[in-house]
Order: structure tokens, then C-alpha cells, then sequence
């Protein structure tokens, strides 16, 4: 069935396989937002669970949620892509409201992409810059469940 | 206090500080098992709050498991750390039991440290490689509460 | 006399800088063609003394390509900025001609910014993508001597 | 022939030929100066060559001495590894004399490899702090015109 589907149907899809089958960004409130050719947008709004013990959004968190654009980029093509290696700098502490984080695509060339990813806060000001190589496998990816 | 306090004493402290404070790690079940001179050492135990829609577990709670182990280790010496930049190479999926990380320093020099952890599941078998750099102030970290 | 200087004439004399003093980059025919505010280009021309034992260009000379795009970029405010942090994925080899790269910052508050790198050959193709984290110290950069 | 080769006549072939092909290193004094089972180490003396516009060694020389040992060593298990993922981390300034790198494989498991390098001076102080992704492919290397 995948073979007929639209760019715009499979992009639907891929969101709505992220959104309830990735456990940990449910369990943090991490969604998809958005996915569209090598790129890709999330977001979360900041609670008490993310918090470190300097009250500031802990490092995993939104290391959890530039993750996540960057994996739903790496998939945004059809055939399945693990991520393989990340980076992450923090630029300044995430306090309140929403972080947003989106995904784009640098390179795409035989076994391997790479990925930018920015995470910003509500003033669109840079929480962290991201950078993400994926590994891509020739398996499609079954989307037939999320019709 | 915290003038007369042991070594030995401090990382205790500093481990229920982590464990009491950081939301995210206690959301996720991660926890400082041991911290030393530059090192120190976190667990987690897998559950399906943990896992992807590849049914591994998150690369977000590697991330976090191997962040608590670079954190515990560069606050160990007494100053504040922060968490700067953060590197994570994936080896092989994390699938059930137990994973631990080893935090150690290989360089404080100056305003920056480094350290290596490498994530390990119940067969020793190397699940991701980490690497952090950290920003160390000069304020020393408040223990008197977690005597 | 660096007050009064206007930033064009100031990123002219930094460029003036790197291509004479920086060492390394003269040795290896690699230089700045230009800075602006917290961006840089450099490019070099792929020779023999370029290549490795596969006949391709050594990532150690992309990375100085990258590094002093950066290196430009994240001293193009005036005051002195150290690179602390830097990782770079290869997505396709050079293999002949110009490559050029350009640095973007993505932040910069409080004492670390962070740049983001791509390196592309004379097709327009991503070589590699490198992100780079500065520290940032409050010394001016005497330019005095390169007007 | 190369399936009667010791293991240790194999690393000193190995050595050879990246000590006479790769031109990079070759042009800066860099050379490998022992391989092991996933193991490698580099060397280097300051020259006035290696320099940037501070007068300490570039980042990028740093950076070529730590690739070489993480290339030498992911290499060493006789099949073709292709670096695609380098991050490294400076501690402190290399000012003049020898400079050694060690590299250490921490994961070799499917097609990815990883390594952690630490670059150290003569004193023993850890300048740099290196971590390096390669991709296996099955091809095996031919050393047959280095014995």
C-alpha cells in the first residue's frame, strides 16, 4: 500500500508512529510537530519532571526532544535510519513555557546523513544546537498501521 | 560546614542531592550508584517507558544515563560543573536488565573538564560511548542540606 | 585605535590576521576569504599534500578548513574566543578542486557560542558538517598591527 | 598472502603503509608509531608549522594526530574502516615539544565502530580529548606491497 502513498500521507503517518509508539517521549511529553523531506519539528512544554537539581531543564530532556526531530528527519524519506552518533551544546538553561527544536538535513549520501537541529525557547532565542549522523538501511519503513 | 566535611562524606551527599533533586532521573529511574575523585557511575533498569518505536530502548535515556555519570563526576570536586557540550556514539541496541555507565575524567584544566563514559549492559557488552565537556564556576556546591 | 575602527575594517584586518600568522593554514593552503558578524567562508584548492592513503582528502584538512571558518566566525566580535569543542561527520569524500566551508553562529550567551559548519566542493554538495563550541574570553583582539 | 600474515606482521605492514601513503601526516611529521588489536598510537614534535596566529599548536594539527591513531587502530582488524564521526575536546594549549596520541577501541559490534583517543604532552597532561565513529565495510585491506 505504501507504494501509493502521497509525500504528505507517509509524513502523517511517520508523525502519528512517533507520537504513540516512542514510550519515552510520551512518558516526557515530547511530540512531533511536524515532518517534511530531511527535516522535521518537535516540541514540549517544560514541566516539573524535566527538571535537573539546579531547577533548570535537565540535559536529557532536551537532548531527548533535538532527538527526536532529528530521528523523525533521518525516517522523513521511506527506508529506515538509526541514529548513530550525536552532539549536543548547551547554549543557555531552558526555565518555563515551550521548546521547540527542528530538524534539517545537511547531507544524504550513500550509508549516512547528517542532520542540524535547533532547539529554541518561546523568545526564539538558541536553548542548544544539535548535530546528528544517521546510518540508512534499505528496509522500508511499515507504515500500514497508521492509516 | 562543608569545610570539615570528608571527601567521602561530600560524595555521598552529593549522590542523594542527585538522586533526590534531578526530576528527570528519578522520572526515569536513573540513579547514582558512586561517585569519586572525577568519577562516578550511574544505573537504570530498562522498562517500556524507556523504549522507541523500534521497541530498544530511547537513545534519550542512554543519553541521560551516561549525562548523570559526566554530571556526578564533574561536580565531585567540590565547584559547580555545567554541562556544555555532550558527544554519544550508539554500538548496539539497549534490550532489557540492567545498563550502568562509567564516568571518567581525562582532563581539568582551567575553566573546562572532559570525561569519557562508556553505557554497559548485564553482559559487559558496550552499549554507547559518551563524551562531555563541562564550564566549572567557581562557587562551591551547597551540601548542607543532604547530610 | 580599535575603537574607532568600523566592523568591515575590522573583519578585513582579522582576515589579515589568520592568513599571514595562522601557520598551520598557510602550510596548507587554506585561508579565510571572508568574515561578517559571527559568520566566516574559507576555502582551499585539494593538492597531494591534501590526501591520505586512499587517495582522498584527509579529514585532518577538512577539519582545519571547518575549524578556521569557525575559528573566524567565533572571533568576529572583537573580543577573543577560544574553540573548546568541535565534532565533524564526513558524508562524502573530496576528491578534487575547491572546497569551501561557511560558519554560522547558531548562539552566543554568556561566556561559550556555538557555530555550525558546512563543507561543500565545487558541485555544491555537502563534504561535511561540523559544530563548533567557543569560550569566550572578555580580552579585546589587538588588531593594531594589520592595517 | 595476506591470509598467512601474523598478526603482527600485518600491524607493521599496516604502520607502513600509513606512515608512506598518507600525505596529510607525511606533510605535517605526523606518524603512526604502533598498532594493536583495536589499539593505536601517534606522535608528533611542535614545529613552527603546526601553529596558529596565538602561537600554539592549531587545533586542526591536534586534531589530524588524534584521527591518524583513531584511523590506524579501526583499521587494524583487516578490513576497511572509513572515519564518520570525530568529536574532540581541547584541555590546554600544546606549546613545544612531543606531542602522543593513544587510541582505544570501546565498541566494535555490526557495521560502526568506536574509539576514544586521549592526546597527551610530555608532561602526561591530557591537551585533547577525542572520540571517533568509524563504518566497517566487509572489503579486506590489501597490504600486500608492504612487507
Amino acid at each position: 500500500m505504501t507504494a501509493h502513498m502521497s509525500d504528505s500521507e507517509r509524513f502523517e503517518r511517520l508523525k502519528r508512529f512517533f507520537n504513540n509508539r516512542d514510550r519515552l517521549c510520551k512518558c516526557l511529553g515530547i511530540s512531533v510537530i511536524e515532518i517534511g523531506h530531511g527535516t522535521a519539528s518537535t516540541h514540549m512544554v517544560i514541566e516539573d519532571k524535566h527538571l535537573n537539581g539546579a531547577d533548570v531543564v535537565q540535559g536529557g530532556a532536551i537532548f531527548t526532544l533535538a532527538d527526536l526531530a532529528f530521528g523523525a528527519a533521518a525516517n522523513s524519506h521511506g527506508t529506515l535510519a538509526l541514529g548513530v552518533n550525536m552532539t549536543i551544546a548547551f547554549s543557555k538553561p531552558g526555565l518555563s513555557g515551550e521548546l521547540t527544536a527542528h530538524a534539517r538535513e545537511t547531507a544524504a549520501a550513500g550509508p549516512l546523513s547528517t542532520y542540524v537541529v535547533e532547539v529554541k525557547d518561546e523568545a526564539g532565542e538558541t536553548i542548544a544546537t544539535f548535530q546528528g549522523t544517521a546510518y540508512r538501511k534499505r528496509d522500508k519503513i511499515d507504515l500500514s498501521a497508521w492509516g
